[in-house]
């Protein structure tokens, strides 16, 4: 019997239709072997980026029942949604920019230098070429911009690979809808449906990682079950990638200085960013190092009263309020953490939002290290030391936000040195430390960004920019591998080098060759050609 | 007790002299501390770049030593080895050259836009800092370019990031050597003695992958080695990456107009290929796919001729040895495998050149794909319905190749779809196939390119140049990454992105300010800056 996948009302808990049926592994086989026979059709460029953007001029069509079907299964709202939708056809249409390019493929050509000492250079011609079929599993907390033609699903297709998306259970019907809209732009192009696969089930989501015939894999949620997949990638006969963010506590830093200056600012900017989406995002700051004494009480201050000004949020499941009232729940039972604002259940569905406080000096004892070792920390092995306070180290998925209250710099950079790797990591400086090079401002910067793979000065990390540049990503757990998931260089993740050695011109692919026909960038003897 | 490590000579296998000992725990503890304790030495590119080129000039100052040592351990004799040295210093140099250059920094820059649409753009500037203590694990057949002072060592200081090296027992004198030659480069720039750690001993290897501060390895060695590694390197707390190069088969194709227009030259050419430095090369041709038939049989002349006059060599160590001739007897058990020349001992200590034949149809039957699926192939899961055959698709080290007599090209594209991933492929082919777009030859390159990492036509595997373009690398089991270990991009693996958002000036890394001060090529909003 076939398990139904339901499309469920967070704002009631009630179902609201019986969507697809949970793949078996037959199915999943199948979705993933018309992937991989889609292949050669993604081959041309013109044709790619051709379909990237009619996949967004048609998402933009269908915008509003788009808007309207994600809604109804996320509670997040049409405003946020428009605004989600508006971000995934903008991505969508970069990453079509980015194929017409063509620097992405990191085409270099070594002419053959028979003289060369040591050893005479025979001719070596390189770009990158697709993976092979990409498994993508959606977020919860991003329906379209992190879901089915979120940014996985633009950058590999972009990179030239079919994919296979496992839906998230939160937003099934709305990912069916977009999977549909994505295939009609496919055969709009002459495209075969399997460039775009979907299965749902969480079943259906081990078995693909597993299926000898995905290449690489990317992935958004939490650690556990992201840790899971990476783990049964890494265990398959032959490993594959997998590019997985799992979680992040995205600490912020405010100095003495900062609060003296911005006190009310800085707390009421912190309210925003922690209870934005209901504290639904990867990038919310879980974490704030704040100096005790007069200025840091008139921050907090600033964000009590922001936060108790905020309305109760709905949040996307059920499971999710569970863990977050658990979560707050442990939380406020540690020694000396206290909650100005209390954060938990509100009504029979919402959440309200709200913050703990505790002194930093809990944090920088031992008592072992979220996420253990950590490649930017000083390597302590944890243990069990101390009264649980590293619990305070790890992400609590929701509005909620940990101050803690420092009386040094020392003391700061020691709770630094007991983080487990971030996507982002912010600072607060005062007006002079923002000009010092070697001043306050500098130091912390320094010290914080061996934890993070973003940095931010005097502002907040939700709001993650589509643009090249950009890095969304950081030290596990925040990312399992040194890639990102936005921005231009999220297309390098599925893409492997190839080298032509001694090819004759006629047998060379397009982009290789010495007329350089199809007008792409180029390194030549490791310099760029002019 | 600690465990003694004797350099032993393999022409006579006495041991020559106790060279060091095991490393204990603490040790490797000890060495790895050091090495992270000597990051912020390293950050200085330019420090970096005259470090290389120094540890360059005294390798060669001290190469009749460095020549005679290695010489003594690995039996691979001083042409060979006066060699690699020049390939090892010019390599440090090439490095050296990319640190000034500093395109690898991969400065990107985004101007902020604060109309953007659908979301305002911050300021973002990107660029690439190193990911930590790097384990270097040597190997075997390479006592220096691809050991102590070899390519992932060269690549990972050229990044910023110090290194352990994981001796191999195979040359651990020769090890020593040049790990006291690096830190005298070291010292002579004002560099602690840590940035090149040094361990002894197979549990040191496997200490130092689990090492909480250990930030990266690369290895080249053995699949069943490397994947032990690697799949201790994945199992960690905090998983790091693992690049591994473990082992490849190297197919040649040489189609029927290759054979006929050169039957002699091919023969002999594949002698010189699969026999140099005793067979022992990761790119020696494994698997030759030639043409049933007379002009087959003209090219199994010539390669017999050839290989029979190729004196008896000594392998790099005993236990090579004995798995070469057992390797040898059991495919000689296969049916309808025969031996035009029989690889085996010759004497106490040598090994004779030789190599086997085999109908290609029985290597396209099912009965398991070596590796078991592999992304390039169709998935079979395999199963255990043949004769054992899938044998002849696994590596063996050592001066021996399979030659399979194929009838069609048909029987070659089933045959390829059957091997797992392969550092480099190649094709032989006629005047008029390398001249044809669309024939034979460009249907083969085409079946041969999701093997490998490096296709070459009409020559052989083995030489790799150090180049720009140069991808030593391929689909598992030849590397368990997409990435290189030779040329300029091995660079790329011991580097993260690092982005900075809304930063000022004063506190951002000279690398992204907008005087560019450190004259570093960048991408401004997507483009070459000019």
């Amino acid at each position: 019997m076939a398990t139904a996948v339901w499309s469920v009302d967070p704002r009631t808990g009630k179902r609201r239709e019986e969507v697809a049926t949970e793949a078996t592994p037959a199915e999943v086989d199948q979705a993933v072997r018309a992937a991989h026979a889609a292949r050669p059709a993604l081959a041309d460029r013109a044709v790619r980026a051709a379909f990237l953007r009619t996949a967004a001029d048609l998402l933009d069509e269908a915008g509003e029942r788009v808007v309207e079907a994600s809604d109804a299964e996320t509670a997040l709202g049409p405003g946020r949604l428009t605004g989600e939708l508006a971000r995934t056809t903008y991505q969508l249409r970069a990453f079509a920019d980015l194929v017409d390019e063509g620097a992405f493929l990191g085409v270099m050509i070594d002419r053959p230098d028979p003289d060369l000492k040591p050893i005479p250079r025979p001719d070596l011609r390189r770009y990158k070429v697709p993976i092979g079929v990409v498994a993508v599993y959606a977020a919860s907390n991003f329906p379209l911009a992190f879901s089915v033609p979120g940014g996985d699903t633009a950058s590999a297709l972009a990179a030239g690979c079919p994919v296979v998306v496992k839906a998230h259970p939160d937003h099934p019907a709305t990912s069916e809808l977009c999977a549909s809209v994505l295939r009609r732009a496919a055969e709009r192009h002459g495209l075969p449906p399997g460039v775009v696969g979907l299965v749902h089930g969480f079943d259906a989501g081990v078995e693909l990682v597993r299926h000898p015939l995905v290449a690489a894999a990317g992935f958004t949620g939490s650690v556990r079950g992201g840790r899971a997949l990476f783990d049964a990638a890494a265990a398959r006969p032959v490993p594959i990638p997998f590019h997985g963010e799992l979680g992040s506590l995205n600490p912020v830093v405010v100095t003495e200085a900062a609060a003296e200056e911005r006190a009310a600012e800085i707390g009421s900017g912190l309210a925003g960013s922690m209870t934005l989406g209901t504290g639904q995002f990867c990038v919310k700051p879980g974490l704030v190092l704040a100096p005790a004494g007069e200025a840091g009480d008139r921050l907090l201050d600033a964000l009590t009263d922001a936060v108790s000004a905020t309305d109760p949020g709905v949040l996307l499941d059920s499971r999710m309020r569970d863990n977050f009232v658990a979560g707050v729940r442990e939380r406020l039972g540690l020694p000396e953490v206290e909650s100005p604002v209390t954060p938990g259940g509100s009504g029979e569905l919402a959440v309200s939002a709200g913050f703990l406080t505790v002194p930093a000096a809990r944090l920088a004892e031992e008592g072992g290290k979220a996420g253990d070792g950590g490649t930017g920390g000083d390597g302590g092995n944890g243990g069990d030391g101390g009264e649980g306070h590293e619990l305070l180290l790890e992400e609590c998925f929701g509005p909620v936000t940990v101050v803690a209250r420092y009386t040094g710099e020392d003391e700061v950079l020691a709770v630094l040195d007991r983080l487990p790797g971030n996507l982002t990591a912010t600072v607060h400086v005062g007006e002079r430390e923002a000009a010092e090079e070697d001043g306050t401002g500098a130091r912390l910067l320094a010290g914080l960004t061996p934890l993070a793979g973003r940095l931010l000065v005097n502002g907040w990390p939700t709001g993650v920019a589509v643009a090249p540049a950009q890095h969304h990503g950081g030290p596990y757990p925040a990312t399992t591998s040194t890639s990102t998931s936005v921005g231009a260089t999220a297309v390098e993740r599925w893409l492997r080098p190839v080298a032509y050695q001694n090819t004759p011109p006629a047998l060379l692919p397009p982009e290789l060759r010495d007329d350089n026909p199809l007008g792409l960038p180029r390194l030549v003897d490791g310099a760029p050609e002019r």
